[in-house]
């Protein structure tokens, strides 16, 4: 097909949009792909529906060969199995609510666990029915708290969803697998690195669970990896745990004076001055006090001891106590418990028992996992002003359990023992789940096993945002002149640009455009009669095509320009071998 | 490609679903198509995703060839375009409304004019930048009161839905003609027999407004058509008006008794016993006290003339007083005008005066067209047992206005002069409007003209409800057994059936789907192996695709049959003639 830019619905625009905050964003805008409509919900103009379409097919034939059956769910659903499952509460204010006429409660579905559960349970009975796997590429919704960065975090937007159904365990790793391999599969023809990382499965619930993460220095994620092969975001980091030490021969735990040191760094300096010895921040054991706000709204302090050089992270944090949210405590929060003494916290409570112990201060107490039996510590005494050495972990504290909230860092362990890891940035550009059980389980997803027993069906939730997608595509694919598309999801697969105002080169365009479009090409045609070369070429390069060809003065020569949009490099060839040239690149 | 019945996602239902009110949503259901979710909203199943997307690559081609360009806007859109328009408000009970996190307003889009209007006048200026038809295949929502029939009247459903920018009338006459072409080559590669009707762009507003309606007799919608070539839905069918008549020679009004004669018989009854003359229906002037509901809330009662042989029609009475909601008077609008004596309405009010001059009662009054100058009526005196003879129109009495609201009757004059019209029924399968320069004016979309002056854009807007057409189409081809698809929308080209439980038959049945596929059909393979002939026959006629090769017994001696699933003819040919066959057929 030849499209000419003479009548296209395209307008590109010269200044950059005053609301876009990434590249992507901007490029997008400016280039005529997208427009937005309200905070992170836009319109789709030709340009950037043809790369979305793109994308799409692709993503569909992977799932094709994958065994996966397409299906689409509405966006608009009943709140009854979300309510079911608990996440009509979990999502908080995520989620879009609406009522019908009549008062009846339904969502914008940020995501279809529950309804594609019930679609199987409705037509489903047997073992022999499985394994299933269904998908969907749909809009969904969600409100969230800062829309940014254009289609990277949009609250309207298009997924690929699939979910499979096994009756075995084994069953359940067959199904993931071939997901994570479509997923390698699509991934490769997008033309996007990748890491797979082990993820923490999160509100989503269940098991395994990997991200497939583009590595790039502006990526929002960090993750780990170790020369080993270790790899995994830093909310599913593990610690590895140190060994326990004896109590024997360990010092009894000390109170000192310790004025005006409410901060690890000012604290350590003291020790240093006047105790016996050399301490750095790891022999402290710093004590931060987070409030956390439950579903039911209600609001819960609680401690968290970590070594003082390490901090609280705030994905790990996040995770950790989801769904809770979590938040610093604050001033009020301080000033209502007296017993928090700041800058002084230790896991003594001011009347002498440990924190840990609910009966003293109502107060639960977290233990990062390097923490163990034995190990002595420098922290708080829980009186203004003074801390205590010497404080030995399961001899003189406990607490209500371990929690991995301390930041990872370089140079860390890796859990599975292949050496220290590094961390970098990605961008997370796909997601594959084991649900397991969970969702089966509550909604009621049983079928007949081969002894005529019921069992309850085991899960896979496997994800990709596509306008994400697209975004992340363009955010990786730029200069400062515009978009540089891979071909695989160009919007078009050649740009003829007609220059001069001299008709031989119209004439040459045209029956070259012609002649691409018979050998299979999708061409936009600059056949603007009154626009300026340097206008032309300054569209060409923002809207990225990756093949452009040029006709202009050389027409007469019957020459024609092949310009590479990535790498700049432009061939003067015979407008007869054009079409075999770009066949051949 | 082939896809196996063993393993693709189809479970067919014996039963039909209690709330199927109409064939399409029950076949629909049975066949494996498509599951309710909610009232009005309904999940795709494979083989309905797969009819939809032919359907839709139709649309798209169609468009595509009369120069329309695709975009896609969101469903979720805020609130202030619609409220500068009025259809915030206007479209009432019917909009879904929700808010987000902060509070702000949005709805989900039941169409889009607004957006694309807006669209437009960001992006373009000039009128050289038009003309422009651009269009979405995406899916709409409306709150309907009773969400029923299916497909037929969703609360999501999926439409085609293209807007036009003309800078002049000409223009827009032009690209109205190329829209209604396409629908014209859409709805006949989807086998669907149309008429265009002249139709009440209703609240859509606008000027020329034309229905494409399929004529069946379980359609919906009444249209009437002349043998002259006139057609209109009866909403937009216009009374032909008979000339006035002068009043000289006419006699003056006179009152008499009419005890117990509330009804039209019983008035003509009496008037034939107590008058002189021989009277019809057609004689007297019925007076029908409407209530409308207003937009602001405000209650308003008027009182419609029409000859006593005819009555309100629901529809028109709808499209004339829109956006005002219509009903009947109660009881207690009587009770509180007692000036209206039920049953003895006249145009005159009780006190003498004409109802119509608000003076007297604050009533609007409006007549039929056909109650012109110098026609003498029998009629109410506005007195309880009285009524009135020889009351001319124009003389005795006058209005707010004409209004066409009676009922059209079998062989009323086209208003085209091209004959007597006839009734008959039809389902609406597209809608093309000149919604003319009511979006462009309140929303502001000039464009300079070649004087260089501002001038208002003009529009088209032209819908096709894609799922709707669907179950139309569904609607229209089965029988007792299932489904039939017409090949352009069917979801496989070829149903391959093996039976029995000869090894042959399944070995052969595979080979003949390979060399399908090759020849480029696309073939459902019913692979099953344990499942009875009868069983898997019946799933063939339920899910409808129109050729079906049965391997079966004469596998042995090389043969197969062909059953056409519309005609139920079953021939039986060599396998190795079974692809030409079809590829022929």
């Amino acid at each position: 097909m030849v499209t000419r830019l003479s009548t296209f619905f395209l307008r590109t625009l010269r200044e950059d949009p005053s609301d876009a905050e990434v590249t992507s964003h901007r490029l997008l805008v400016r280039a005529g792909y997208i427009r937005r409509q309200a905070p992170g919900v836009f319109a789709w103009l030709p340009l950037g529906l043809k790369v979305k379409a793109k994308i799409e097919t692709i993503i569909r034939e992977e799932m094709a060969a994958a065994g996966a059956f397409e299906v689409h769910f509405p966006a608009l659903l009943p709140r009854e199995p979300y309510e079911v499952t608990g996440r009509w509460d979990e999502y908080g204010d995520g989620l879009f609510r609406l009522q019908d006429r009549k008062g009846a409660d339904y969502l914008l579905a940020p995501t279809h666990e529950e309804v594609f559960t019930l679609l199987v349970k409705d037509l489903y009975s047997s073992y022999k029915d499985l394994p299933l796997t269904i998908f969907q590429i749909q809009d969904k919704y969600r409100d969230e708290a800062r829309p940014r960065a254009g289609l990277l975090r949009g609250r309207e937007f298009t997924m690929k969803d699939a979910y499979s159904f096994d009756a075995t365990d084994a069953g359940l790793d067959a199904s993931y697998q071939a997901q994570r391999d479509a997923y390698e599969r699509i991934f490769s023809r997008l033309g996007l690195e990748y890491v797979i990382v082990a993820a923490d499965a999160g509100a989503m619930g269940g098991s395994k669970s990997e991200e497939f993460l583009h590595p790039t220095a502006i990526g929002e994620d960090t993750f780990v990896r170790s020369e080993g092969g270790y790899a995994a975001n830093v909310e599913a980091f593990t610690t590895v745990v140190p060994d326990a030490i004896p109590f024997d021969g360990l010092g009894e735990p000390i109170i000192f004076d310790s004025p005006d040191t409410p901060t690890i760094t000012t604290l350590v300096d003291h020790s240093n001055a006047v105790l016996d010895g050399s301490y750095t921040a790891a022999d402290t054991l710093k004590n931060v006090v987070l409030a956390l706000t439950h579903l039911d709204g209600s609001r819960e302090l609680v401690v968290v001891g970590l070594p003082g050089d390490r901090d609280v992270d705030d994905k790990r944090v996040e995770v950790a106590f989801a769904p809770a949210e979590v938040e610093a405590a604050t001033a009020d929060d301080f000033e209502k418990n007296p017993l928090l003494v700041k800058g002084y916290i230790g896991p003594w409570s001011a009347t002498g028992a440990v924190l840990g112990e609910e009966s003293a201060t109502g107060i639960r107490y977290f233990l990062d996992p390097r923490v163990v039996d034995g190990t002595a510590w420098i922290t708080g005494a829980n009186i203004d002003q003074k801390h205590v050495h010497s404080l030995v972990a399961g001899r003189d504290f406990t607490s209500d359990g371990f929690i991995e909230v301390a930041t990872v860092r370089e140079g860390d362990p890796a859990p599975d023992g292949s050496g220290p890891v590094s961390l970098a940035r990605g961008m997370e550009i796909g997601h594959v789940f084991q649900l397991g059980r969970k969702y089966a389980e509550v909604l009621g997803l049983k079928v007949l096993d081969e002894n005529g027993k019921l069992v309850t069906v085991t899960m896979g939730s496997y994800g990709i945002g596509v306008t994400r997608i697209l975004a992340i595509i363009a955010e990786l694919n730029n200069d400062d002149r515009g978009l540089i598309w891979p071909e695989s999801v160009a919007p078009f697969d050649v740009h003829v640009v007609a220059t001069g105002r001299d008709a031989a080169a119209f004439t040459l365009a045209e029956s070259l455009s012609s002649d691409l479009e018979a050998a299979g090409f999708d061409v936009l045609f600059d056949d603007r009669p009154k626009v300026s070369p340097g206008v032309k070429f300054g569209d060409a390069e923002l809207v990225g095509v990756p093949r452009i060809v040029i006709v202009g003065r050389g027409a007469a020569d019957g020459e024609v320009e092949l310009w590479d949009r990535r790498t700049g490099d432009r061939t003067v060839v015979p407008a007869s071998e054009a079409v075999a040239r770009l066949t051949a690149s």
